[in-house]
């Protein structure tokens, strides 16, 4: 693993983009608490934001919108909130799986099972994350308390899966 | 959220299907006990069941039963009980999600880590969960005592996914 | 259940294959320590070990070899290790997930279950299992430990599994 003083892109912290997908703060009925909170969380441990994209519920704008990302290599991590639920719109793990090359279903499973011993409701979130090129995708919920919690859960591992998916660690020799 | 006086639909409670799939049941080699623990079960719980099919472990048959159910909204959840383990015609996980328009994986997520608790077989339970149209479609294993113990273990919580499915609860508004 | 009496081969234990996925053993430029790990577990709880291969982190190459074990039927369990993580070149799930007929989701989330509470960066393991014919398909991690510590965490219950799978056992009749 290199030192951060060989490796300054590292020091600078991961690349990360933050989707709000959410009809009412799309339409402005609403402010966007959770893109903050996540904003927030991200500067802490050390990420550059460097996306900030508020999208309607619509599947295909926001697989577009994801895709161009990954394929573009705009960010290292997109982290989405909202869409995760049981309404007629909530379509962002459906966007996300279209659009994947590999899923990881290891971290919407650690989100829910943390998330669960805060509120059994927690088992509805139909979270996914996936890779596609050198992108982490993860889906946070719409909730500002809920997207916290989940964010939180992961962000120390996934700095690990980051430094595999760039190349900035070599898996088989740690 | 409605109040109950202004919404008598919700006072009944939902309307639930309830699916057993099992070749020696539908031969009459056998008592349905899990069909009839599931029935007690959703009684207390205030569900009104609307259905009760018996069907053999045949794929097809069963995508086509549930779809006609979930298609032409003839129930707010359909419970399949059978076909989730490993024996060669076990096939409900596979019709479930053939038919699914979105995927909860949090559901049988929560339900086997309820149930390994109780035995560790339970990671065996290959169960999906998942929503056409305005129906929930929930897979509970065979037994009698493991199909009792996954269904209590996510009712409450399926309720307020119900009412966020069938537009009875705004979301964003709670 | 047939005793062991009448039922020698079930005596012998379940013939097992062991694919290891790795480029680098697959080159010679490193052990394949976690394919011994895995052999020694499996004797020990009385599995055949029938095959045993390494293969580069190819998606197709590891597809073809999995497909013929599965549909000549020359083991009961292919058990890989590798290729699970988030590496460029790491698409064992991928693989199992192309060749499933069946998946069954509840074995890699005991195993993620298990390893967490050792690290939690086992929520990076993007492990699959799979059911093909009357063959069981599961992802082992990479590494020898956590390998080692997945395979222990579900092997009686995988023994279970292969009883059914098989038909050595009647589910309904238990």
């Amino acid at each position: 693993m290199p030192s951060n003083e060989l490796c300054p892109e590292n020091c600078r912290g991961y690349r990360a983009a933050i989707i709000t997908v959410s009809d009412s703060v799309y339409r402005r009925e609403r402010e966007d608490a959770s893109g903050k909170v996540i904003s927030e969380i991200l500067k802490t441990s050390g990420f550059q934001e460097k996306n900030y994209l508020v999208l309607p519920d619509e599947q295909t704008l926001l697989e577009n919108e994801m895709k161009k990302i990954c394929d573009e290599n705009l960010a290292d991590i997109i982290l989405t909130t909202g869409g995760t639920g049981f309404s007629q719109r909530d379509r962002t793990p459906e966007a996300t799986i279209a659009i994947a090359e590999r899923l990881v279903p290891g971290i919407p499973e650690a989100m829910r099972l943390h998330s669960m011993s805060i509120t059994k409701r927690a088992m509805l979130s139909r979270s996914a994350a996936a890779i596609r090129g050198k992108t982490l995708i993860v889906n946070l919920p719409g909730s500002p308390k809920a997207a916290k919690e989940n964010l939180q859960s992961i962000i120390e591992e996934i700095k690990h899966g980051l430094d595999i998916l760039t190349g900035k660690e070599n898996e088989c020799g740690t």
